[in-house]
């Protein structure tokens, strides 16, 4: 591998998330959608409709990774204050963008109010992000993506997004299934494995604490060359089975 | 109110979240047990098992807020660093923790091994969180509370962090369920109710994006004063449906 692959944040913008009412779910879509592309999403960020901590947390992201992508606060109300934010990190203005207000136009008509007019304002220098649900669009703007925060209209934005990134190696992962007894079993015979593959990720992700069903672990390995994650796995699993433990790969 | 509330921050640590093999529910869980304290979640933040990432985040957020609440990486396996990052984040020793390890001593019997002896290891000066699931425990340093990632475990040790907490006044939250619009078509009259009661927050949360049934917003009011909250919510819904918009109280 000759180039490092590219990294990316996440940040996740709006009172009702830090409130508890709404359970993010765009920051796993995320995540999902950069490990198919090999992109590291190495941190994720939570922050209020608040224009001190938007602009803080974006302005620190966007320095320290390859991509920032944004979620929530860009519909047409007053606590919708994304857009500017975003124009104010970047030093520019926030003007009507010809494209987004045409769009906007077509989709409402004799609805088109002085709110929804507001969705047409893009950071001068921004390029739209298509959405192909509700049409008011997001936009990017350098390495910063603005997207919905509803998410079937941020899953679809992807799509468009999609075609930008420089994309990396994909990672690779296999999982292995031990049921029966609990992680500290395991613990040893994995971080030996680990010291012997340095170059490949060992976790243990146990499951059925707290449950009257079977307790266990899966044990995951990651890496970027294929062949390493398979080998170790089999190995790792060659092991556990030999030690009398339950185990399967999945 | 003479006194603020208090604030807090959480900090979700794993990199089975970043990887999107794991959606994560505990920032949702802890939100919502802040709210019912009365204390404000300010930010959240989500790191990989990277020592760096780990204590970066915990001091910058240490030093910010009155709490911290931590999730994930107190499991036996290697990759479990949180209780090493923690100690180091705040300078002080990892010693065995007599009670926790009694505890660990009687959960595991003759299962006992290294691996899981590793779980005792807790920062000096700390105080353990019950673990009534697993028994393994969490523990409290300064103003961080350490806990599991696993949601069942986390949950329950919540309820022994509840008594530790300065509790602030709790935020009240009224909703309108306006139906058959887009948020656009209520923005105008929303922000108006906004500007007339600044001490309160008035968000819009729209739904139906995206799908062929009913279209409308959730209009939230929230505010530390009860009453005002009511008045505001009766208000905004006069206004509404007197401009023959449909909308309801929740």
């Amino acid at each position: 591998m000759t180039e490092p692959s590219p990294t990316a944040a996440v940040l996740i913008i709006g009172d009702e998330i830090l409130s508890g009412r709404t359970r993010d779910t765009n920051l796993n879509t995320i995540a999902r959608f950069l490990a198919a592309h090999g992109i590291d999403l190495l941190e994720g960020r939570v922050v209020g409709d608040r224009r001190d901590q938007i602009i803080g947390a974006l302005d620190d992201l966007r320095h320290r990774h390859d991509y920032v992508f944004t979620t929530g606060g860009i519909g047409p109300t007053h606590d919708d204050i994304t857009a500017q934010c975003v124009a104010d990190a970047f030093g520019v203005a926030l003007p009507e963008h010809p494209e987004a207000l045409a769009i906007l136009e077509r989709r409402y008509g004799a609805e088109f109010n002085a709110a929804r007019r507001r969705m047409a304002l893009v950071p001068e220098g921004a390029s739209l992000i298509r959405n192909p649900v509700t049409d008011a669009p997001g936009f990017q703007i350098g390495n910063v993506f603005v997207m919905a925060g509803v998410p079937a209209i941020m899953q679809a934005m992807l799509e468009d997004v999609s075609g930008r990134l420089r994309t990396g190696h994909v990672v690779h992962a296999r999982t292995l299934r031990v049921s029966g007894v609990g992680e500290g079993a395991v613990a040893a015979t994995l971080e030996a494995a680990a010291r012997g593959a340095r170059h490949l990720s060992f976790g243990s992700y146990p499951f059925g604490a707290g449950t009257t069903g079977e307790i266990g672990t899966q044990l995951v390995i990651r890496g970027r060359d294929g062949a390493s994650v398979d080998a170790a796995a089999a190995s790792l699993l060659d092991e556990l089975a030999g030690a009398g433990i339950a185990v399967e790969a999945l």
